[in-house]
């Protein structure tokens, strides 16, 4: 199977559409003013005496901003003003850039010394982020000087890594540089880079590259070697980019051995230890996964780094699988965990996208300083460590690619939005356009200019094996006729494994493939003390305000009651449970929340 | 009302001598033997190059240790070698308490220019705990050289505190040393004991007194003064050794408001902060009160000695008040989040009572070393800080004092053992005889030398308001006449106030005062996916290993499950679940354990 790059997509309309806009015009200038306003931007300018002190990743976070921008201009969606902020800083990174190659805004003003000495310092990831940008710059807009100087740096890697192997590590503390060295290799056809990619993803678990105080080498999956890697540990989004590298290299070299182990990776993932809402890393103790079916909601991480990371690895997975599975998971993340992490103005952000909050638990440490770990209850513009918003401003206008994969006689309609798309089938190009609102509603409908089969991937919550073939159902389109499926879009209502301790006796609301959830202004109680009537009907409205379809089902609560233990008793109120979608909780001011609830 | 002390009452037989017994047998020489080990007696030698440096709290431990073994000896249940111990401590501190008076086997050796400049160093803490065992020494054995040492040293503490007022601080960090002065004046009649307690008291709150990095003004409840706090606030231990002493100032002084503030607090704490085990004290943060209704199950804190504060709490307010509901949370309390703290054979300590223990969660951070702080699942010998073990060593034989209260005309049985008791009623003094095998069987039978009426406590679980008179019922006896009553002991099933967010959905089982839990080794499922049947009958059985009473129930657990998830389902298989008193928990190697288990 193969992909198809959005730089040949236009999505014209529906959900996604929106979303784009909302990242073109908003988004994308949101994020670059708060790394203008923070010192990010102006760090390329390497002043030694700055009056801010520049992070280690920074130049990963307006790298990943770069590449969120390039695309947009690919998309002919890119204000002017992008291509001059870029060019300023690529000048920036040209002027700084060491004779020997090297660039890194903290390193070279502030500790040359300490060059490759650390390695949980970020600089190869910093560099794999400052390649991805620069590969998206030059086909955006044609212009090599970026990709150039980064091509100067990574020959300075391949020299100190691999040749002289003189540096205090020989695998990065963070991965990116792995699956960013790939796109080099793609792009160029370098067999350099190929090797290169190789090298990193070889090396790592084959020694032990020492622990800092508080990982263990679990934390960035140095404790086996990739091939022997058959579950996902450790920081997660470091995790999910690893697993990416090792996708990207088993397709090209054909590695059966690394296929497997990212096989058995992903289900160990999905069968194990993701959230309902594509969601993954239980724990902020290292921003890392846990144990099986470790799943807690109110301390949830869920980075939204992570959730992005599990679709790059989930799209790889498809290409090189062809496993509809793969495709079912992207939708997942793609409504929820991902689409949770922005604001619907499009210009606050999640790190954390915990699954329940609980305002008042956030006051419970009234009498000591420090808290306990819970996650943000609304969305921030910027962060400390803002690896997540410029990652949203990269994933938004690239999500095309993930509409269509193709192999040599059809094409797959993997996810569904309005668009028109080129794809090469053997040496014809076809035309092809999708309509449809969805998820709002099922209808899906394709027409092409010329004679083609398009499999129309069903949905995981309709494929019960009995539509389709393989979950696909096959539209035989003829040249410029249109063809329709009308998937019909259920509300339902799901449990989690048993072996969950979070979700026990609890279930979730989902419509389509968007998970709801309860908030604290539509349900005036503690909305842990509501239970579903599991013979109730689900009535749909709008949420002008919000923007999204509500849904309202009938519930009970306990009565109030002034002891704290009592005999029990089967009293019950009735009352109306209104759910949102996951995807716009916390858009309403600070508020509790709950994807799980009870249910009798 | 008045109590009766302890010295004047023999438990003879049933549930409460065996644990009097295990506590003379083995506990009092255990706790001992692990101070000795840990350089905690020897550190009363106060060697300047000790090579063990001394903890500033060490003192109170041992002091604890001295008032249990006193209170054995008092009992006749001291062994020899107790008095040789204690008298031995005892000649260290005479040679080492400075001129002045102070004493502190941190201070005198480690750091003498730090005395009292520093709240949090637990001077004040120490010195009460020291009075405390000095009182019980001299009226075990008549000895007084020990309260004489400790006199010298509350004058010096009076000069500096009240005097001269030259302290760095006016009111200790952590509570003891007021309801240690309550007991010296008790004992001396000395009226300047009672105003130091008084001073202490009352200037707590009225200045800020610093704070440390980490606590604020609630920590040490400072937040407000004595009379204002309606609350339970802060450090759980702290907090209900203050509310101690406000209520034995209240007595003394009969002060309304003070009386007030305790009752409002004493409410706060039982309708809102504790747990079904009488444990206090939700967070290991700062191990404190947190706000209404939040009693997580796995990290509860519920210290060992806020337990056994809390019973100190409770008997002064039924001494201040009369009302009975203060003797139901005693029950509670003992029963349950009191005798958790002890491992059945008596040797090893829970410093964190928790509700629930999930094995599997304990592994949860396998990849950064600090993990997250869930209580620990076996109980140990000792601790870095030991304060619970010797805190159970003088609360067991001591636990007489909780039986009986009296007023004028007549004799309240508030707690039920097998006991004879000497009663002065008036001018007459009565020989009190009470035979029960309970718990286990709620027959008790009361006979004394003289006519006499006892009103018998109808216990918690039993009091409808249909039984007897104020949840008491009358028993006259004429001299040397046996009476009973016989309470049926029910197991029944009890769900938590709507609004404790932990216990949705859940119930907990009951077996008279005893809270049930489930073990992993008698119930091989995840504990937290058993559903106990509402209409279950209870099937009770003899588990002789442990020498307890278990609970069978019939219950459903969901079936096992490749996808983690999945439409939902009523599928269900029969099982029967087995509880064991959750006193009785970890006792058999490690396990999982959970006192709330959802129903159906």
């Amino acid at each position: 199977m193969e992909s198809v790059n959005f730089k040949s997509i236009k999505i014209n309309g529906g959900f996604w559409q929106k979303k784009q806009q909302m990242a073109q015009k908003t988004t994308v200038h949101a994020v670059y003013d708060r790394f203008y306003d923070t010192g990010r931007v102006s760090a390329f300018k390497c002043e030694k005496d700055s009056p801010v002190r520049p992070h280690v990743f920074w130049d990963s976070d307006v790298a990943k901003w770069i590449e969120g921008a390039s695309y947009l201009i690919s998309l002919g969606m890119g204000d002017k003003d992008l291509e001059e902020k870029i060019d300023a800083i690529v000048d920036d990174i040209e002027k700084n850039q060491l004779p020997s190659g090297y660039f890194n805004s903290y390193f070279i003003p502030c500790e040359p010394e300490g060059i490759f000495k650390n390695r949980d310092c970020h600089e190869l990831y910093c560099l794999g982020h400052l390649i991805e940008g620069a590969i998206a710059y030059k086909e955006a807009t044609g212009k090599d000087k970026f990709l150039k100087l980064m091509e100067k740096y990574v020959s300075y890697v391949e020299k100190r890594f691999i040749i002289d192997k003189d540096t205090a590590f020989v695998t990065p503390g963070h991965e990116e540089i792995e699956l960013a060295l790939i796109k080099l290799y793609d792009h160029t056809k370098n067999e350099k880079y190929l090797d290169m990619c190789r090298f990193f993803v070889c090396e790592r678990g084959k020694r032990n590259e020492g622990l800092t105080d508080w990982s263990e080498e679990k934390y960035n999956q140095s404790h086996k070697i990739a091939k022997e890697q058959w579950e996902a540990e450790g920081h997660s989004v470091r995790a999910v980019y690893f697993y990416c590298a090792m996708a990207d290299l088993a397709l090209r070299d054909g590695d059966g051995e690394l296929k497997t182990a990212c096989e058995k990776i992903f289900d160990d993932i999905v069968t194990k230890k993701m959230y309902i809402t594509g969601g993954i890393g239980s724990t902020h103790m290292g921003e890392a996964f846990t144990v099986a079916y470790d799943l807690p909601n109110e301390t949830a991480y869920s980075e939204s780094c992570a959730a992005i990371g599990l679709v790059f690895f989930a799209q790889r997975m498809l290409i090189l699988t062809g496993e509809k599975k793969y495709a079912d998971v992207i939708e997942r993340v793609l409504y929820n965990g991902f689409l949770s992490s922005t604001s619907l103005d499009g210009k606050s952000f999640f790190y954390q996208n915990p699954l329940e909050i609980v305002t008042k638990n956030h006051t419970r440490h009234g009498s000591v300083k420090n808290k306990d770990p819970l996650p943000p209850t609304e969305r921030v513009e910027v962060f400390e460590c803002s690896c997540c918003p410029p990652n949203i401003v990269r994933f938004l206008p690239s999500l095309g690619s993930l509409l269509y994969t193709k192999d040599e006689n059809a094409i797959y309609a993997q996810q569904f939005a309005s668009s028109v798309a080129k794809i090469t089938l053997g040496e014809h190009e076809i035309t092809m356009t999708q309509k449809t609102s969805y998820p709002e509603n099922g209808k899906i409908s394709f027409s092409a200019d010329s004679d083609v089969t398009v499999y129309v991937r069903v949905p995981e919550y309709l494929d019960t094996g009995k539509i389709g073939k393989n979950g696909y159902v096959p539209l035989h389109l003829r040249a410029n006729e249109e063809k329709s499926i009308d998937f019909e879009i259920p509300i339902y209502l799901v449990e989690a494994n048993p072996r969950v301790q979070a979700n026990a006796g609890k279930v979730a609301l989902l419509y389509g493939p968007v998970v709801y959830c309860l908030e604290g202004h539509d349900n005036i109680c503690d909305l842990y003390n509501i239970r579903i009537d599991r013979n109730t009907d689900f009535t749909v409205m709008q949420n002008e305000a919000l923007g999204v379809p509500t849904v309202t089902v009938d519930a009970y609560v306990r009565p109030e009651s002034s002891a704290l233990y009592s005999p029990i008793s089967r009293e019950r109120r009735r009352i109306k449970a209104t759910f949102i979608p996951y995807y716009a909780f916390a858009n309403r001011g600070e508020s509790s929340m709950q994807v799980w609830t009870l249910i009798e």
